[in-house]
């Protein structure tokens, strides 16, 4: 099938995303040695907080007519940003596709637009399983030809299976994982496998209406709008740096059913852009929110 | 100055609001009394909440070829509506302009909007007085010639005040308050002398973020749209019922001074969403929700 | 697979679309008459354009209680209805799923989002057939089950395809069909088959950008959102009845590109709704404009 | 009375504007330039077309500390860009508050806006004179206590007219000018003398339904949202680069009269927010389009 206008057309290329203390000169040093090796910058973006004096860059270039190696670049720039320790970055070759695992319960909406969009290469990312705590999905994931994983969670059990679930996540190589109305609240342990690297979807304009049923939440206390927040995942529910909001307007005339319907597409929608960003390397997380690069 | 197309250049009409629990042939007999007596119905909306069966419904004509007097419409529809001894309604003659107090603080951004729309024609209301808790905003009222009335509000003279505040309402006769940007919480009595005539901006998506400093919590939750809600006052602050919410789109660039800018226009253009739909009589409450027609 | 909260678990019920030049009685005659023979409405809404003085409306009533046989309910409501022989009305019970032919060329999105719905319960809707005019999306089909129809198109061969395509929708027994990102533009016999029966989107806010190349027109233009539009197909290019348009925010950094992988998002979401108003026979045409009710 | 939150509470500052063909360096050597100087870097932002290989700047930074005067700080960016024959630049001191002169009809909304910035203390700018082509705003004007000037345009004396206004506008010493619903179209004589200094408002989402009754031509054409576009003007009616645009949801039910009512508050504030980031040096006009920085 034809791949749409997305990432695989590319040339090979690096991002980099960076943060920082503010101090004179890193855009200068940064974009000077991309351009002394022969680099093409294709992106370069940055923000400064000036409440706290911070720095956030993403910076990306081509690499065809670039002279060094991936292993040289990292070790260039380690070097160029060694006089800033306290910066926190990450290099990303345009060729390491990601690996994320699906996490789902019963809802199949988010799922399917993660699969339609993976399986048609709008997003350059690999999908090697679907975990379900119910086995309801497993037929759509099957359909896409994907290897789908049952694990019934209980209150008894849910620490045994959490270890399993991590165990095989790691023997597939999971880079990140996403929760596509997975109905389960994951432990500190397993967020912390993960730092900033599960992302979930929750049907509301959070901080409104965060935990179970905000559609009936939000029909009784009558708001003229309901919304989706996708968001990292911490170990406080509901609470971690939020990536990307959207509303659709309401009326009184919308039952909690309506409210559900209409918020599917919120959900898969604002979820999706979520993940793109995600995969794109476009977030940078710092002191609980983000900030996130167009 | 000439008038904009508004409420003033249209014939004399009457709008009825009711709601009851469903019961069948409601509609009927209403239009039915209208076309009766010759009236032209210019709007009919109506609504059955599903959930509770319950009615409402918004019907407005015109008093041109109408052959009942005004008491003797309001007669008639005591008996017609008396099969219905729990309906709850009223009747709104077009011609009976109402009259609206403006309580403000020191931000001047709502008062201009209410005071330009109502001084140019775009909403037929009348407002005979500004009310501040500071003597900040007297310029502004006194530009547009409307009286200005400031009562220092403290901890200690606050009931004493309200006492005050009430009397001198009645005497300008005032059937509805506006809290433009008003930065006082109002006791109980004050909000029951007023039932579901105090409609208030708060500046955030409600329920996010009640209470006092709604951007500066938004920039630090990092939320990625910021909203206003108007709202009738009732006793618990924030809680009262819903009549118009907007959003806006920020990013991580915007700083919380980036923020109460920002939100200016949101809280200017929600409240005047509200008082209009109040003024044109198209708002029920009901069950600390409210019903808002077209 | 459990299907989410769709239109499967309702009971059986029927849905009446009617409109006519407005006289009185009408809505009553017809509430009545759902009320004598014991059906209970689940949905009533009616809109009087005050400008021609036409009305609209749409009446859906559960036939668990009902006295009528359908065809009786046909009979019964001809007779109610002939006062008014300028009446334009339709009767859809909620058992006859209707069934749509997708078109599309290359692009997967749509077609991806509205298998999805079909498939998940989310839509009432049957679909037999995927036809396009290019095989490359007869992967996507083929994963889901249905049949994929590759009819080549040319300039000279058009019309006898066209005519092969009418005759395998009508052996298929297609009553409308969704163009999603099908890049064809059908002939004047072709669209008057299926009056009011064919649902297109175009990926701008019409009447702005219609044609080809929207979104490099929108970069060219230097527009500061973008949009896209589902309309009925009519004989005029881009000129049909629009059911459904969204936009969305976009800046000066937003390439060509950008603006078609945001665009997917809207033109998806605006088609399904869209397509969603049809099934659920929301819609009336009329004048070249729709009445949509909620 | 009390300045909310605005510009005139700042310390002195200067932002450039720059844009120039893309070559490496400018943005180090301009922010080396700051910080030899003892400058605070307030905002810095940049934007590269990748499309046509061109560089935007927008650079603005705290002049309490910078050692060098305004004259020798336009000589030094002057020696500094001189390597870029071919930039485009402005500098911009921000206590040279910009006159702007408002010309206007008979619709008072925008006016009324525009006047409450400016004089709340919203906006830094000075609004020496109110110019109609109909006397009806001159109320408006005198409540703020601005001049008012009618001159009366008709197709005979519009040439002599258009002299007299630019040598009135000249005599003010006008910077730029806001078109707030005024219902002529300026010859290009007049444009010429304002170079993306004249700013209009279109109450539509251009490039749909330009030129006169765009409300009218939205209800024919049925469409589901409402827009307006703010400007500069050019030569072409318009067709000159987009500032900012906004739209609004509406259904079948809004008349031509609600649809203008409800592009009032579209209108106004599309309009303020396009003169705001025109106040703010936030615009670059380049090859038809804008960009404007956040």
């Amino acid at each position: 099938m034809s791949a749409p206008s997305n990432d695989a057309n590319e040339p090979r290329s690096v991002t980099l995303l960076l943060h920082c203390p503010l101090r004179l000169g890193i855009a200068a040093s940064l974009t000077q040695f991309v351009y002394k090796h022969g680099g093409s910058i294709l992106y370069h973006d940055q923000y400064v907080d000036p409440e706290i004096q911070h720095y956030y860059t993403r910076l990306r270039w081509d690499l065809s007519g670039f002279s060094l190696s991936d292993a040289d670049t990292a070790a260039g720039l380690r070097g160029l940003i060694g006089f800033a320790p306290d910066a926190v970055w990450s290099l990303h070759f345009s060729d390491e596709i990601p690996r994320m695992a699906v996490f789902v319960s019963k809802d199949p909406w988010c799922l399917y637009d993660i699969l339609a969009r993976s399986q048609s290469g709008e997003w350059a990312v690999k999908v090697p399983v679907v975990i379900g705590n119910h086995p309801d999905l497993e037929p759509v994931a099957t359909r896409f030809g994907i290897e789908f994983r049952h694990f019934p969670v209980t209150k008894e059990n849910k620490d045994a299976v959490e270890t399993e679930q991590l165990a095989f996540l790691e023997r597939r190589r999971i880079e990140f994982v996403v929760l596509a109305r997975y109905m389960q609240i994951l432990s500190g342990r397993f967020v912390q496998a993960y730092p900033h690297r599960i992302i979930n979807i929750h049907h509301a304009f959070l901080p409104a209406f965060p935990g179970a049923r905000p559609y009936h939440s939000a029909r009784a206390r009558g708001v003229k709008m309901i919304g989706a927040t996708s968001h990292y995942v911490t170990e406080t529910l509901d609470a971690g740096p939020i990536i990307e909001q959207d509303v659709r307007r309401v009326t009184h005339r919308q039952s909690v059913k309506d409210l559900i319907r209409m918020g599917r597409d919120l959900e898969k929608v604002v979820l999706s852009r979520a993940v793109w960003s995600h995969i794109r390397r476009k977030i940078i997380v710092h002191e609980g929110r983000t900030v996130v690069f167009d």
